[in-house]
């Protein structure tokens, strides 16, 4: 399916739906809004659908500029591109994404790096190239951006460094996961990590992200998947996705979850993975990893702003810990392979898919996710 | 020069000169005391020349098993071995290491490891096998051994797992410093950073560790090698060692140093090494690696025994540390090489070298280190 642009919307400002966070914490607004045309290097997108990651809701939680539209899980297709935009075309789908992929950088150009110096992540709002905002009410009041993507609307604009074009043969909705979270998850095993054929693994947290490092570990050929969580339900969703074990801490007694971990996988894990955000969880995953190699991989943004504090003699015995944003993944060139790897029946993702919802239902979205009740929600808006 | 075994003393208990540790933190006594013969799998060597280290020096000051023959970097020749040890026969010249390699456990097979687990590294006395000790006093005294070297002593009884031969032409008292803290230093920035050609390097604490880091990160084409530390001195020496930049930090008024080196390195260093053991010098060391790919070695044992505590969020961008005893090296098989990089005048040795002295003298070796004068000073049993 290919969409021509309309010709009464080429280089005129969209009028369209959004949803916005009009105030922290409540529930979303959906408004006519109006979303300008893409500038140089930018381009227009057409929202098919959208999901809803942890992020969203941190952010959403918190003070500060405001109105906004959130959502930076998606797939498009593109309406219009602005000038200096030769990647994507009109009728494209496209994957935008929140980490930038400029592709010119010394970070883009290396291997060993996803963090784009040209663009560096931050999550205030502001387009990367000039900082302002492609949206507005119909009174004129700016409307802000999240993280470049703001994916709850029917049309957005994001920046050519942040997207992607992918095949039109996957189904949408699977496509949008690949957007953020599971992207982040299979890319922390695959690309940070390294995992090797029959490693041990624990991960702690089964959100989408820990269950998406659990698929990731699988693909690489890990032994054994440690998942740890308090809800021993995610064991079941995770037996399809990698996980060979569970831990559920709250049944350990008094024993801590890293002695459990050691006993089963003789002296520690291979890759810890932590998931949720809390400094004490992710020095108790560096605790699981083995001596001599063990690798702990941080996922989770420290809910509390706390410090990551760790034993400076453990360390010595040849443990590291590393931190990721987006799984080490380079949006541009690893999102169209995992693409490939699902659709040659190796990735899975339709496992992430628990709910669904229509646009005006977006609320509905952030309850599921607040109440831990789903994994990703689709969100419809073009259905 | 090869010494054939005395035929007086094979089999049977050896008298020879021992400088003991009788009481902690107090002047070596030099005494005369019994090794006995190698047990199975075990070495008895003829030590050569010694030189000390600043472990030693943390664990004379302990209070712990006394009477005790520190020492732990030497070289020497084989006066016997025990029954099952064919790598090495009498006369040849051996280093001791005190991590122990066995060739073969799962990290002894392994490149992601040097920690040996069928032997596992403790600083607690004891022979490896056994758990027994091979010194005794005239009066039949048990002599406590260090870390399975004990080379303040004429002879000592060393595990195989803890031995490798080396070729008679480097010179012996070269050959010694590769049995710890160059071989450390030097280590930690081949094997364990992976310092990359044209990469930028800062290393905080320019003892003989530090220095051997600069030493290794020259070797490794690294274009910039920041040495941080409290006396100038060491910059004059580091030049020949790789040094590029200094930075006393008494000098840099109310920036921290990380500020300096993230400017000097626009934006970070590659790799950042402590060397000292501090736990602020590791939060420092982490704040000057760069974002995307940054990594930080501690080489340091935490001397106060703090835990180590960094920024959690900033971690996320793609940094990460890592730590290691012996700087990644795998004694049996990495030594001979650094021997050869010797030989081939491309490692430099004799740098490290600021003093010597005879063995009756071995407290002023103390006295040296303890003041701050010395790098490596040779300790000389038999000249």
């Amino acid at each position: 399916m290919k969409k021509a642009p309309s010709e009464s919307t080429l280089g005129k400002a969209i009028r369209c739906k959004a949803a916005l966070c009009r105030k922290a914490g409540e529930a979303l607004v959906i408004e006519e809004i109006e979303v300008a045309s893409p500038k140089a290097c930018e381009v227009r997108i057409k929202i098919l659908c959208t999901s809803l990651c942890h992020s969203d809701i941190t952010f959403w939680k918190m003070n500060g500029s405001l109105p906004r539209i959130f959502g930076h899980e998606a797939i498009g297709v593109v309406e219009s591109v602005g000038e200096n935009v030769d990647e994507v075309k009109e009728g494209d789908y496209v994957i935008p994404f929140f980490l930038a992929d400029c592709q010119d950088c010394v970070d883009c150009n290396s291997e060993k790096s996803n963090m784009c110096t040209q663009f560096p992540f931050d999550p205030k709002p502001g387009m990367p190239r000039d900082g302002t905002s492609r949206f507005r009410t119909l009174n004129g009041e700016v409307i802000y951006d999240f993280l470049g993507v703001s994916s709850f609307a029917e049309y957005t604009v994001v920046d050519i460094s942040h997207v992607v074009k992918v095949s039109s043969e996957i189904a949408v909705d699977k496509a949008c996961l690949l957007s953020c979270g599971v992207t982040s998850g299979v890319g922390a095993a695959w690309k940070v990590a390294g995992v090797h054929k029959g490693a041990t693994v624990a991960i702690f947290g089964l959100g989408t992200v820990g269950l998406a490092v659990a698929e990731g570990a699988r693909l690489c050929g890990a032994s054994k998947v440690i998942g740890v969580d308090l809800n021993p339900d995610k064991f079941e969703i995770g037996k399809k996705l990698g996980l060979t074990d569970f831990i559920n801490p709250k049944e350990c007694g008094e024993r801590p979850v890293s002695e459990v971990i050691k006993e089963i996988t003789n002296g520690g894990a291979d890759y810890c993975f932590e998931c949720i955000g809390l400094a004490s969880l992710m020095d108790e995953a560096f605790k699981s990893s083995r001596q001599g190699w063990g690798k702990t991989v941080i996922l989770g943004v420290e809910m509390h702003g706390a410090p990551l504090s760790i034993g400076a003699t453990e360390l010595l015995r040849g443990k590291s810990i590393i931190g990721t944003l987006f799984g080490g993944i380079k949006g541009k060139s690893d999102i169209p392979l995992l693409v490939k790897r699902y659709l040659n029946k190796e990735l899975h993702l339709d496992e992430f898919i628990t709910h669904e919802v229509d646009f005006q239902d977006i609320n509905k979205a952030f309850d599921l996710l607040l109440q831990g009740k789903s994994l990703r929600c689709i969100i419809w808006l073009d259905k």
